[in-house]
């Protein structure tokens, strides 16, 4: 997407053929600063803190650590050295533990001398590959943002509402659930984005309005508490979130508060749709609320917050008293019943088993084979 | 209620008979600071700088922004100019507007050498008075409590949410929303409350937590985001809110956000109930989302945000980009059937007319003589 007017991508390789370009995410969105990565351990650093963020692009990531890691030392030795260095960085994330062992699985039969070019070779594909799904996912949910400005007989603008960063920040390039958006943009068709701020994290405030402001798509940023008000006005014709976890079932795991925003959307007819690609669809899960663990994050992200203070710098406050506790759940679940559709790179899909098992049919055959 | 073990008012008249003690508000939760008025200009300006807010609250520092005045202005043309300073301080808070007239309808018959006197005594009723009706709250809703726990036979504790603050910081003392808490608590029911931080203004992290911690009252901050996973989780008992503004038929306008924790705990079956002192019912209203027009505040406080640094002072920092756009709906609507009782000073009552004229049957008669 744009960037200043120019396309950029969230993880390139430089010229050099060697060093591996990303922005770094934690400055944003006060600050576009790129970074090169040129050693295994920067990589892991970059992921670690959170330099980069987002499934797709963590997985994007360590396959780029992986070609480093192979440039520094090559042998079978090294290839464990960097699968282990790179797995401890975020050691929850699916898309990482993926990335690895899809890199170990081609390097470890390969000699030596050939890994660092096959991993570089195999690193860009999982990230055009990656562009290739959200492009699938954009070409898919058009037609959802089309049918909404059709039926407000093509005047004013349609108003779409989305919750934390499931933008292309958070992939290599488009996005999920921003990805029908930029497409639906690209096709002139009038729309506007509210902007949840998305506490505690502030990926909204901070990711969302950035991306979207950079591409040129027309925002509003609105506290996280503001939705349920203007769905009751008819402020919002539709909703469109990313999901980090989806159960076969069509139970959806997002950032915390999506849940509350899917309420609102139900109680006020707004459609409500969650954009993803299939390979976060855990087919062994049923009962997202009851199978779903919900990661607890550090209570110093309710507590405090980080901004940049009138003289540029950047500062971190807190804003409770200093001695009343915090609880930071980082997650939570969407019951399929309030979702209209699952906007994936092969079609909408009803939320539900029959709905995923339509246009997934190969998982049946493999259920039917466990 | 307590601050460090000592009981306080949030309005007071000082030792002198004539300075009007309160606590600046704008540096809770990070500093205590008690201020003595001893002008009309300095009410006026407490009022105005929000170092007092929360309605009843406002109406107590009007009425004795009236005294201080009469001190300086006994005239007829005191009175108006006093009514006139005060009014223009929050043009919107009918609790001021209110609590002006009252004043002007005691001292404009009154003698001017009389004045002074009649309106710190009348101040003084006026504050009591906001006592006693808050001491009613709390013992219409400790039964609610004392439900709770006795559903969950008495074995660990009462878990209760609440938004934004309806504490004794918005009142004179005692609060609204946390009245049947500070009583049950009193009462040596185990009970825990959990925090919305309350974005944009976040007067839960700030007043909410600084209020229950004094009195020591077990509570946990958390992202307004937070509720609907807890409530799907069985951690939240019931939900006890205040109110701005109540319609005939129980629609409820509260702080923005309130509608959507309405909703979740009607999805999980999580009793939601709303305090509120009886005088706030706006009996020709019929239909809240329709009718009760939504005040949009400066995005400023969207964008922006004040905290303590680590170097003790307190900072405003940006939390958004630039260039991007906020929008402040500072209320919502919660619709009447999302509402399991109104705890007034005369009992709970179910949210509908016939609930409400039960409790206040002379509004009936009121009605039918319009």
């Amino acid at each position: 997407m744009l960037v200043s007017g120019r396309a950029m991508r969230t993880i390139w390789l430089e010229d050099d053929g060697a060093g591996v370009g990303i922005i770094d995410q934690t400055l944003l969105p006060h600050e576009l600063v790129t970074l090169k990565l040129t050693k295994l351990d920067e990589a892991a650093h970059a992921i670690r803190s959170m330099q980069v963020r987002g499934a797709p692009l963590i997985g994007a990531a360590a396959a780029y650590g992986m070609a480093l890691g192979m440039r520094e030392d090559a042998s079978d030795a090294g290839v464990e050295s960097a699968s282990k260095a790179l797995l401890a960085t975020r050691p929850t994330a699916v898309n990482l533990r993926w990335a690895i062992e899809d890199m170990r699985r081609i390097l470890l039969p390969l000699a030596p001398m050939a890994r660092a070019d096959a991993a570089y070779r195999r690193a860009a594909e999982i990230c055009d590959e990656d562009v290739a799904i959200n492009r699938g996912i954009a070409a898919a949910g058009l037609p959802l943002i089309e049918t909404a400005w059709a039926r407000k007989g093509r005047q004013g603008r349609v108003n779409i509402l989305t919750h934390c960063n499931a933008g292309w920040l958070a992939t290599v390039d488009w996005g999920t659930a921003l990805a029908p958006i930029y497409l639906a943009h690209e096709r002139k068709i009038p729309l506007h984005v509210w902007v949840d701020e998305t506490r505690p994290r502030n990926q909204g405030a901070s990711l969302t309005a950035w991306e979207l402001g950079q591409h040129g798509v027309p925002h509003t940023v609105i506290a996280d508490n503001a939705g349920g008000h203007l769905m009751q006005h008819a402020q919002v014709d539709l909703c469109i979130v990313g999901t980090d976890r989806t159960t076969a079932s069509g139970d959806v795991a997002n950032k915390v508060g999506t849940y509350l925003k899917a309420l609102a959307a139900y109680d006020n007819n707004v459609p409500f749709y969650v954009a993803l690609p299939s390979p976060t669809i855990d087919w062994t899960l049923d009962d997202g609320v009851k199978q779903i663990p919900i990661e607890e994050r550090d209570a110093t992200e309710v507590t405090h917050i980080a901004g940049r203070a009138d003289n540029g710098a950047t500062m971190r406050v807190r804003l409770t008293p200093e001695h009343s506790p915090a609880a930071n759940y980082a997650f939570d679940v969407t019951p399929a019943r309030l979702v209209t559709g699952l906007i994936t790179e092969r079609g909408v899909a009803k939320a539900s088993r029959a709905g995923l098992l339509a246009l997934f049919p190969e998982m049946k055959e493999k259920r039917a084979g466990e």
